[in-house]
C-alpha cells in the first residue's frame, strides 16, 4: 500500500495545511487505535477511550493557552457561523440589551448581522470606508460602555480575507470582550484572563473543519433565559461537550495538533517567533518589490497569518496564481472582495513552503 | 509502518462500526489525495476538489434512496440535537401553530422538548407507560389534523435505546411527516416522496460524527419568518451546504459509505436482506433461549438495527458484557434507562460479527 504521495504547499485560507507528523499519526492509527481495536471514527462518545481523547485535547489546550479554571472549554459544532448566533443568544439577557461590534473585515460584518435576532446592535467602528485595511485606534471606538448597559464587545482578532490583525486587544473597561480567534488561535501567547469569551473554528490553526473551540468565563454562562438546548452554552458546559454526540474525530485531531504545538514546536512563544519570521519573509518581498506587489493592510495591522497583496493588474494576479500552482504553491487566489493574492501562513505551513513562495515571488517580479 | 492491527467486533450504538474497505480507503489517501497533493483534511471547501466530493456524496445518496428532485439534500452540523431545534424553527410559521410528535422512545421525547421555543406541542402518542416497547397502532394516534392546523407530524423511525422501529410510516393525511432516521437511514429502501423532511446524524449508518444529512421538500423551506442564519434551511439550501465551512471530512466519509452501499453491497434492497438476516440471528437466539434472554421490544416492532434484551439478573447482564468484551465483542452494555444488553447491528456490522455474537450468546446461556 502506498501511504504517502507527493504533497504541494497549500496556502488555503481554511480548511488549511496540517502538520505532516499529525497526518501521519492519523493515518497510522486510522483502521484501529492501538489498544482499542476500533478506528477513532468508530468509538462511542460515551466510552473511556473517547473520554481520554477529549480530556487530553482539553488539557493540552488549557496548558498551551494558559486558560484559567474559571473558564469552560467547549468543543461544539456549526463553526463560527453558529457562534455568531449563540453569542448574542447567550450573552444578551433581553431584547433591550446592546452588544458592541468592532467591524474590521468580512467576518466581523457577518458576526454583527445576527445580533438583531436577540437584542440591539451598536457598531462601535466599521472599517468599510478603506476596504478594511486596518484596525481602529483606541480613540476611534464608539463603545456603548458598561454603565449604559453594553452586554459585551465583539471583535475579530484576525480578518482572513483582508489580512488585518489586532496585535493587542482594545481596552473595553468592565465590558466582557468576545473574540473570534478562528484564524489565529494559538498563533502566539495571549492573556486569556482578559477575555469574556473567545471562539475558533478549528480548520485553520487548531485542526479540521467540524469542531469549534469555545472558551467562556463561567460567570457569563447564566445570562440568558431558557434557550433551545443546542444553543445554550450552559447545557454544553454541564454535559462536558457531550450534550449530544460531538465531532469525535475532529476533537481527536485538535488534540494531536495541540500535542504537536507542545512537543514539536515547543509552545506558543516559539510558534509566534516562527510565525513572525514566516510572514516577514513574504512582507519583505512585497515591500522590496518597488511597488510591483501592493500590500492590502496598513503596515502596523498586518496579519502574521494571512498575507494579502496584489499585482499591477488583475490579469497578472490570475497569471501568478496559475504559475504558482504549477510550481506546487497552491490556493493563492485572493478573495473576490479584495482581489489579488492571499497567502495563508498558518502555524502548520512549513518554513520551506514560505521560502519557496518568497523565491517564486522574486522570480515572478523579476521576469515581469 | 504498521497500518492495520487486530480489530474487535464493535456493537456500539453510535459512533459505530464502519466498513473495513472504507477505513482502508481513508487511510490510504489520508496524507495526500491522489491528484490533489493535499489531505482531504486540508482542502478548501470552496475548491473544485471539494465540490467533486460533495457532489459525489449527494448524487450517490440521491440514487441510493431515490430522492426526487423537489427535495433538497443538505449536509449540516450539530447532529440530530440541532435538528430538534431547526425543525420547529423552520416548519412552524408562528407561535400559535401546533406540531404533532409521536413519542416511541428516548430520542422522540428529546425531540419534542424543543418545540415550546417556537410553537405549540401536541403529543400524539407516548409509549412511556410500557417503557417504550412498541410503536402505536394507527387508531391510537391523537393527531391534530391538517384542518385544525398541525404544521407537521414528527416521529423517530428507530429508537436506538429501546430497539423499537417503525416498519411502515403512519398515515398522517396531508400533514407533512418529519422523520428522524438517525439510526436507520439506508437500512432499507423507503419511499422518500411520502416525507416532508427526514434527517440523520451520520455516525450510525451514514459515516462519522460531525455531519447531519437533512432531506427536505423544497416547498417547506419558506414557512418561517427570518431566522438566525445558521438555523435557516433556506439559507443552507441556497448556498449548497456551504453557507459556512461544512464538515468536509465527514461529508467525504459519507460519500465513501454510499459508494460502498452502491458498489459492494448492491443497493438498499440487498442491504435490507442482510439486515433482516443479521438481526434474525440474534432474535432467534433470544426467542430460543427458553426465557433466559428477555427481549425488550414487542415482536412486531423489533428493530433490525438495535437488538435489546436482558438476562435474568442485572449481575448476569454485567457479567455477560465483561465476558463478551474479552471475546472481542465490545460495547454491548444497554442504556441505563432500559438496562440489559444492546447489540447494534448497523449496515457495516459484518455477518461474521453477528455469528460470533450469536455463538457467544448460546454458549453463555448453556453455561448459566
Amino acid at each position: 500500500m502506498s501511504t504517502t504521495t507527493a504533497r504541494v504547499f497549500n496556502f488555503s485560507a481554511g480548511p488549511a495545511v496540517l502538520p505532516l507528523s499529525v497526518l501521519e499519526q492519523i493515518q497510522q492509527d486510522l483502521v484501529s487505535l492501538p489498544g482499542v481495536g476500533s478506528s477513532v471514527l468508530e468509538i462511542s462518545h460515551r466510552s473511556k477511550d473517547f473520554d481520554d481523547i477529549l480530556d487530553d485535547a482539553q488539557s493540552r489546550l488549557r496548558r498551551l493557552m494558559g486558560i484559567p479554571n474559571d473558564y469552560e472549554v467547549l468543543f461544539l459544532q456549526g463553526g463560527a457561523a453558529l457562534q455568531n448566533v449563540m453569542i448574542p443568544a447567550n450573552l444578551l439577557s433581553g431584547a433591550d440589551q446592546t452588544a458592541d461590534y468592532i467591524v474590521t473585515g468580512a467576518w466581523g460584518k457577518k458576526s454583527s448581522g445576527e445580533v438583531k435576532h436577540y437584542g440591539k446592535l451598536n457598531v462601535a467602528w466599521d472599517g468599510a470606508d478603506s476596504n478594511y485595511d486596518r484596525v481602529p485606534a483606541p480613540g476611534e471606538l464608539s463603545l456603548t460602555g458598561a454603565t449604559e448597559g453594553a452586554a459585551y464587545v465583539h471583535l475579530t482578532a484576525n480578518e482572513t480575507i483582508q489580512g488585518v490583525q489586532f496585535h493587542e486587544l482594545p481596552d473595553c473597561g468592565d465590558v466582557p470582550i468576545v473574540v473570534d480567534h478562528s484564524s489565529d488561535i494559538m498563533c502566539r501567547p495571549v492573556d486569556v484572563s482578559k477575555y469574556g469569551l473567545f471562539y475558533a473554528c478549528a480548520q485553520k490553526n487548531a485542526g479540521v473543519a467540524g469542531v469549534t473551540v469555545v472558551v467562556v468565563r463561567k460567570d457569563l454562562l447564566e445570562r440568558s433565559g431558557p434557550l433551545p438546548s443546542y444553543l445554550s452554552y450552559a447545557i454544553h458546559a454541564d454535559k462536558g461537550s457531550r450534550f449530544n454526540t460531538p465531532a469525535t474525530f475532529a476533537i481527536y485531531v485538535t488534540g494531536l495538533v495541540c500535542k504537536w504545538l507542545e512537543e514539536e514546536v515547543g509552545g506558543l512563544a516559539a510558534m509566534e517567533k516562527q510565525n513572525i519570521a514566516k510572514s516577514k519573509m513574504i512582507y519583505d518581498v512585497v515591500d522590496g518589490s518597488g511597488g510591483f506587489y501592493v500590500p492590502h493592510a496598513a503596515e502596523k495591522d498586518r496579519s502574521i497569518m494571512n498575507v494579502v497583496f496584489r499585482l499591477p493588474t488583475p490579469e497578472q494576479d490570475a497569471d501568478f496564481v496559475v504559475k504558482a500552482a504549477r510550481a506546487g504553491l497552491t490556493t493563492l487566489k485572493g478573495h473576490r472582495s479584495v482581489g489579488g493574492i492571499r497567502a495563508s501562513l498558518y502555524n502548520a505551513m512549513p518554513v520551506e513552503g514560505v521560502e519557496a513562495l518568497a523565491a517564486f515571488m522574486q522570480d515572478y517580479a523579476a521576469k515581469s
